[in-house]
């Protein structure tokens, strides 16, 4: 959790069991919590295919369902080609290039969470 | 009622008839009340089936129609991954994790009405 934002971070594979797992404990923690924000991060992923896909948008719409909204941050250059390639548009979800991004585009980044002090911010 | 917002609680299971009257007692409730907002808190409920999503949906347009938002509260977490696995991702309905923040998502949540008497509110 970083303020109001759970912050899921992908690696590596997805096996079926684990995509399973992922799905319930994201579930139970935005419940649990005062989570209005969830960030997927896939930086660690190198691909994505049709499988993982709808295991993103089905993280996405559970997290809705819970009153949370979904960024998927830093998708990689390739993984985006495949996805077009293979027709996977992840319709619903938002994406950002990386966390920080993706908490500005929730609302829920504040500089203090920056590790620079820097004051001139937007 | 809760100030303008209807509070309906759904416990247990709903068969078609007791879904059938609480689909008309709340369209009377909004129609003879200042009710502009319905909250529907489904945290005393198991299981969503493909009839009881429907019966929201419609009460949320019914309440639409007369002017109310709806905000569904209380959804369990293992709920909400059924519903996204039957695919039924109740478009149209606002969520919140409980009655609190729905009526706060409904603008209709004073701090008076918490518990505690804290002044520093919004």
């Amino acid at each position: 959790m970083l303020g109001n934002t759970l912050l899921v971070s992908l690696q590596g594979e997805l096996h079926d069991g684990t995509a399973e797992q992922l799905h319930q404990n994201v579930a139970q923690r935005i419940a649990h919590s005062t989570a209005t924000g969830v960030v997927i991060d896939i930086s660690g992923v190198d691909i994505v295919d049709s499988f993982l896909a709808r295991i993103l948008a089905d993280l996405a719409s559970t997290a809705c369902l819970l009153a949370a909204r979904t960024v998927l941050a830093g998708m990689r250059p390739a993984v985006a080609i495949t996805l077009v390639e293979l027709g996977l548009t992840l319709p619903g979800l938002h994406t950002a290039l990386d966390v920080d991004r993706a908490r500005e585009l929730l609302g829920q980044y504040t500089p203090a969470d920056a590790s620079s002090g820097a004051e001139d911010g937007p």
